[in-house]
């Protein structure tokens, strides 16, 4: 069963590189389980990113994630007994 | 009436860097009019841009666009009066 990401971040903040980078992050990690990864554009300081609309990191809680982290996240979530490599030390 | 732009990709090519470069252009140019830009990773060789559901580049026809050409046919399907600036010129 594949999963859909979503990123959705503010474009005010200029924040479309960092939420486009992080979509070839997590493009790389997850191509064969991922059905679609998908960028919404909004305002409001936003950048969340959610997995099958279940969010697993907000900004405005935890910070800036590094892709690493996105990834433990997301994997929890989708295959949790998946091992990241070195994505996981 | 906001629209979705679609990019399907081959990842067996080695298409990602493309597909999240154009992106990024795309989300540049229309972030006020787009409610989202979704790219799907795929296989076969598969390069196609859709706006709506509605295919605006197919590489098999058209072979790769600069993103010049890929504005300019989302303008046209989205918003036939609206100038782009230097990507009319």
């Amino acid at each position: 069963m594949k999963f859909k990401i979503t990123i959705e971040y503010c474009t005010l903040c200029q924040w479309t590189p960092r939420a486009v980078w992080m979509t070839q992050e997590l493009l790389y990690t997850f191509h064969q389980q991922v059905s679609e990864v998908s960028l919404i554009p909004t305002d409001g300081g936003v950048f969340k990113i959610s997995v099958n609309d279940q969010l697993v990191w907000d900004r405005k809680e935890s910070g800036f994630p590094e892709p690493k982290a996105v990834k433990q996240k997301i994997r929890d979530v989708v295959e949790p007994d998946r091992s990241l490599g070195h994505s996981d030390r």
